[in-house]
């Protein structure tokens, strides 16, 4: 066991503040990372601010972080993939147990998982696992990701998350050349939803409510830009579109968009609003359609993701920023101030 | 064009008395069809009433009817598949347009589609297209099934609409052996949906309201029954259907049958429910889990679901009545007091 380096919350009213956290000795099984970049995913702050009190009440000190690139710097006995210097990334989950790794091909829904940050810690080193706000993590060989050497490691970050939360539904959709996608929402999610379908051969339709984000959206890789406010930039696309991935957290009605939707298509939600979401069933019912939910990916499709990014070079969009900007990274999420990720450069932790 | 004998509403708040309609001599691609049954649909009764007047308003007279098995009496030049004497049956739609027949396999969602009473008759006999509660019928072969001879006709007929409702979303979600399939409510829908989910070799649960309807589901070969209103149990199979048809029309909450599924588990909607179903994200989320909506199924596919019924010897339980009777199996209908769906026994109009 060692100390690391880390910025965690020390109560759902603190803001982050630099602490010093217990890391495990190197197991057989396990591959010891030093921290290069960690992305800011909106879970980081909800779980910090005990936000999900009910589902998932926060241990404190919270040290959050899932989007986790780096280097091994050492590898326990039994570890066959990775070797010290390799460039690999973590992502959600750490742990689920010996026989449930692949449950559905989805550790997700192992009833073991351990997540990154505040889930039961299995090994004992703390209450809970301590998450990507630090210098380094010891994390299992299965879950630790290889990352394709020509991508940009800040920009690499975010796809840990935002990438596969984004890239799994896609490829369930079978997304490729002659798709009409649609994707709701220009953020974190939306941007990863807009270059991963662009890459896959899609032709990407970004449902927004901002003007304003219109230029950016076809930078993006988008052939169309649609205002969700204009009933009749909406009706006219009545029917047309094979998938679409609804990446909003904020309340929104999604029949107009079932109503988008083709015979058999698909409306997946990755954002998560909180109050249920009201549908009607002739919408689903005349045209075979369906709504769906999906989570992150299993490790397997992270990897497959990871592998196709490389070919295509993306990365996502970020601000990389200094630990010590997070509290204000937090405060400019929440007014969806940033194009379109954090990405938090870790030598500024090392350095302190 | 000659006249027959039919049952038909002068309005929305007249009962259906006997008529006289006009049908067409029969063309190069009909198929002139005697009548033997013809099931009663809670359809027949909404349009008969004009209860969907915003979405598809009654042209009257209106002759119901839509799960019709009959005799072929004629046929047209062109006609291969049928001679006279052939068992045939037609469903929901009598008409799709030249170009659009095989509209993603589905010919309801061909904008040109003529459903079998009330739409455009665009053969111009009449107004609009008249059904089966009728001595005969005249309809393009293309929409024209063929009826193993084993099959009871009277048990047969609400195949046609109440047997493709629940066969096609069964057979989308891969239902067979090993699969764990729940059917919400035991009315005309639900119990084709147990019937049929048994003979594809899966373990099939009721859920139903009435505890009375327990030995009937076993009977109609269910492996178990599950009272709805018992909390704890549906909590103790949280997490344990891979597929679940919903085939309830009055309000209900869906949540708790989405919790209900297993990962990538899928729950389908054939009864409507008039208002909007409210939805919680999380719970489609977290096991990437779906809900869908689907409507009867496309012709070929019909026929797949007749033979494989003749395969099975598998027809609807019904209660034959006379065509005089219909009114009061309206009243009954709308009670829900019927084991499970009324045929009409065409003789009875023949003999007036």
């Amino acid at each position: 066991m060692y100390q690391a380096k880390a910025y965690s919350a020390a109560s759902e009213t603190s803001p982050l503040a630099q602490d010093s956290i217990p890391r495990r000795a190197t197991t057989d099984r396990d591959v010891q990372i030093d921290i290069l970049f960690c992305g800011v995913c909106h879970s980081d702050l909800h779980q910090a601010r005990n936000e999900w009190k009910s589902v998932m009440p926060t241990v404190y000190p919270c040290v959050p972080g899932h989007e986790i690139i780096g280097r091994v710097t050492a590898v326990g006995s039994a570890v066959t993939k990775y070797k010290a210097g390799d460039l690999v990334g973590v992502g959600c989950m750490v742990d689920a147990g010996h026989d449930c790794q692949h449950h559905h091909g989805h550790e997700l829904f192992s009833p073991d998982v351990a997540l990154t940050y505040n889930s039961p810690d299995r090994h004992g080193t703390a209450p809970v696992t301590y998450g990507g706000y630090s210098e380094s993590i010891v994390v299992d060989e299965h879950f630790v990701l290889k990352i394709p050497e020509n991508l940009d490691p800040a920009g690499a970050a975010p796809l840990l998350c935002a990438g596969i939360t984004t890239y799994s539904p896609l490829r369930r959709a079978k997304v490729g050349p002659g798709s009409k996608v649609g994707i709701i929402g220009l953020g974190g999610l939306g941007h990863m939803g807009v270059k991963l379908a662009h890459a896959m051969g899609a032709h990407v339709t970004v449902f927004t409510r901002s003007k304003s984000k219109t230029d950016d959206a076809l930078q993006l890789g988008a052939d169309a830009v649609v205002l969700s406010t204009d009933p009749d930039a909406m009706g006219s696309l009545a029917g047309t579109f094979d998938f679409i991935l609804d990446c909003v957290s904020a309340e929104h009605d999604l029949n107009e968009y079932i109503a988008l939707l083709a015979v058999n298509g698909n409306l997946t939600l990755v954002g998560a609003p909180e109050k249920p979401l009201p549908i009607a069933a002739f919408g689903l019912i005349f045209g075979n359609k369906s709504v769906s939910g999906s989570a992150i990916g299993g490790i397997k499709e992270t990897q497959e993701m990871l592998d196709f990014c490389g070919e295509h070079n993306l990365t996502a969009d970020v601000e990389v920023i200094s630990i010590q900007q997070i509290n204000d990274a937090y405060e400019r999420m929440l007014k969806s101030d940033v194009k379109y990720r954090f990405s938090i450069d870790m030598a500024s932790l090392k350095q302190t």
